[in-house]
């Protein structure tokens, strides 16, 4: 017992009270095996006086651990140890072997967001939160909070509130062309988590999924963690290149983004679009329809969506609010063939339950109020004014630097001169330009060197100033 | 040509723009086969005049067309169908057939929150909203809107906000025991998501996964998903039984309620929970605790967590806020062993990238300002007078009704005379009681008939009505 008033000093943690520092030091000794199995504890008043607390002190911890089940108290008799502590010694363990072969197969495959770059000029996918009306948001928020806070602090329906269930399904039909009802529509937090829906749902190990070459990362990383055989097919200046396609293992599952291929910004073209869903027909695959961004499209109107001309019921159109309203709102949706939704709901339940109602009302206040409709108008014509400053600031590097597809969407991709790639990335993001390399998004060998240039969260003087910063490391070289 | 015009007004769609109208009839037309490819389109103004529109109605729909990639014109020649339509005829598809095996399995799981029960009395795992201090949140919550809404509107840390992360780890090393910081914290939206990344990450199909008998349906659910080989394991007085455990066979995983177990409300005993760390230690297995509602200990204070008994970093602590707090706000929490916070803030942001930002930091200084100690002591109270009245209201039914480990919780469970488990629950049912026979907590056959009956979000006058339809339909058989 004598090294307990040390240990005891020696941990003491001031911010406690006494009872509750005395309570640990001795569970910490039992535990450890310092105070063996049915050995006698001190006398509560010997233990205060070694210790300098009172006795009361000293009482309340005993009986804290007598109720804990570390102290047996026998009355006139004493108090013994009641436990024997069994020290399983710390055992050296690799995250790697602890992990299962998908838990690998998630980490190879690297984050969906590259969180190492700074979140500064060219960052992709971020719109402008700053012309995003925030007093209006907030103002809905408060309303709704006041007026439905006791029901929408509940527990919610796993598919979505219907309010905005049926906004989302006028708003798909009028502006996409999505042919769909409020009850094909499954409302998530984020498009990835529609992705990894499908992917467990839809997906067994070994099963074929074709992906775009160059394509999205999260989609790849969804479908490796189902354990998906993936299939790189190319891409060419009409999408999703369905002739070479067709030479291929048939597929289980076609990822696709027809409106605006990411990260190239290509529209598939309508003929390939026929095509690609006649060939789904063929191998009786889905179609995943993946339109993150097409309400900004500057130069014409976007086609109508694939899910539009789709009379099979194969494609699952997948949208998100995070680059129409903001990213922090973690709202997305899906559009599934009613026969799927059953399975696809009780999934997302068992994935995270729902969304939280307040966001999803509010949501859907902003929708039918027509809030939704003008601040999309808004932006369209607030980022195309800057996608035309970007073009223009590059024009002086048109030997180095070619955009492509500048078409629509919160950035581009540019081609830079062959070989030079990885050094200016490196050089660029040194001077703090968020550079992603093209070749990030090629399976196989990268058929083009270049970037993917964001500038719709960026001012006029930030899009000129961090071409400024780009155009000197180039021509320093 | 002549069905043109049929077609056209049939379909007409007031609430559209005359030319969208006639850009989606002919768009129709042409997918359908109507207008087979090269055909030739009538003049504008003949087309004009047939429909009874303007001229320049039919050619804003026919350069909409063209542009879109459906039509051809040549000047002075005509316009013709540019696509050759092959119509794929819908093929009639079951969702099992499209459901991958891993999706089978989760449709068979079920949903783990039982939908089709009455959310009205005895409903369980329900916090008392109206007492939740709903005008100080919306408070709180506006005044970070208004300060930080430009930052909390972007994308945020997967692993979660750092001030939330401080103030968690802060919480449970003061009020339960457990030994972690804040660089071990995941935030997450729910335990489920929690569930569904361990099951992800650590198992692999036919992993051996220990669960408790009876137990939660939604650990069940998450590990069958990942295919997990699923081995009961029965809870007696003392918890999880670990001198059966000792003859089962090794387990990869193991999925544990100490503090509470659910749904029995059985505290596990010290000396168990030190059989079950060194099992844990002997298999190199890693054991779930999930502490989901321990605030709400009514007669003692709760043992301290398991995981600050664990010397060898094979516990995996989940904690929520949606009892504590309100399930509407989707926080929750995982306390890591450090080496395995790098796969799963990778998997976390490949699941569904991560929670609100707003939400955690109103969460976080709901903590920080002491609301949250307060709101906790609150609803112990309030809780367990609910708890006491709901007990005497049963006394009367004692032969038939035994309330068992009454300790804690937001519900407990009771046994009812045997044999008539289903038929009094169909009778409450119908009645408008929400009971949770106890059978459904059992993978293998039932030991115990009984509900577990909730009581924190009920009234007082709503706990006597409960309990007086009960009585009714009991004492009318």
């Amino acid at each position: 017992m004598s090294a307990l008033p040390t240990i005891f000093a020696a941990e003491s943690q001031p911010d406690l009270p006494l009872h509750e520092q005395l309570v640990r030091t001795l569970r910490r000794a039992i535990l450890a095996g310092h105070l063996p199995f049915n050995s006698r504890l001190p006398a509560s008043r010997v233990l205060a006086l070694d210790l300098g607390v009172s006795r009361s002190t000293v009482e309340l911890a005993f009986s804290r651990l007598e109720a804990e089940g570390y102290v047996r108290r026998q009355v006139g008799v004493g108090s013994f140890v009641a436990i024997a502590a069994r020290a399983n010694k710390p055992v050296v363990r690799k995250t790697a072997a602890g992990l299962s072969q998908r838990g690998q197969m998630m980490v190879e495959a690297g984050a969906c967001r590259d969180t190492k770059l700074p979140s500064f000029a060219f960052t992709a996918g971020q719109p402008d939160t700053t012309a995003f009306p925030r007093e209006l948001w907030g103002k809905l928020t408060q309303q709704r909070w006041k007026k439905d806070g006791q029901t929408l602090m509940r527990y919610g329906d796993p598919q979505g509130l219907p309010e905005l269930r049926e906004a989302i399904a006028a708003y798909l039909a009028q502006s996409r062309g999505v042919a769909c009802d409020a009850a094909q529509i499954l409302v998530l937090t984020s498009s990835q988590q529609a992705l990894q829906l499908i992917a467990q749902l839809l997906i067994d190990p070994d099963d074929t999924v074709w992906l775009e070459e160059p394509g999205y990362l999260g989609a790849r990383n969804a479908m490796l963690s189902a354990g998906a055989k993936i299939i790189p097919v190319p891409v060419d200046h009409d999408g999703l290149n369905t002739d070479i396609s067709s030479t291929l293992s048939p597929p289980k599952l076609i990822y696709s983004t027809p409106s605006h291929q990411y990260p190239l910004g290509i529209t598939m073209s309508l003929p390939r679009r026929i095509t690609l869903l006649a060939q789904a027909a063929q191998h009786n695959a889905w179609i995943i329809e993946d339109d993150y961004d097409s309400e900004f499209s500057y130069d014409q109107r976007p086609l109508p969506a694939l899910q539009g001309l789709d009379q099979a019921g194969r494609v699952i159109y997948v949208g998100t609010f995070s680059k129409v309203l903001f990213p922090g709102l973690r709202i997305a949706y899906m559009v599934l063939p009613p026969d799927l939704m059953p399975a696809f709901t009780n999934a997302r339940s068992a994935f995270d339950g729902h969304t939280p109602q307040l966001s999803q009302v509010v949501t859907a206040d902003f929708m039918a109020q027509g809030h939704f409709a003008a601040h999309i108008r808004q932006m369209r014509l607030l980022y195309r004014s800057r996608r035309d400053l970007l073009v223009s600031c590059l024009q002086p590097l048109a030997s180095q630097i070619q955009p492509i597809n500048i078409n629509g969407g919160l950035q581009f991709a540019v081609e830079v001169t062959a070989g030079k790639e990885s050094a200016w990335t490196a050089a660029g993001i040194a001077q703090g330009l968020a550079l992603r390399p093209l070749s990030q998004f090629y399976l196989g060998a990268a058929k083009k060197e270049g970037w993917l240039l964001g500038y719709a969260s960026l001012n006029n003087i930030q899009i000129s100033s961090a071409v400024n910063t780009l155009t000197d490391l180039i021509l320093k070289e």
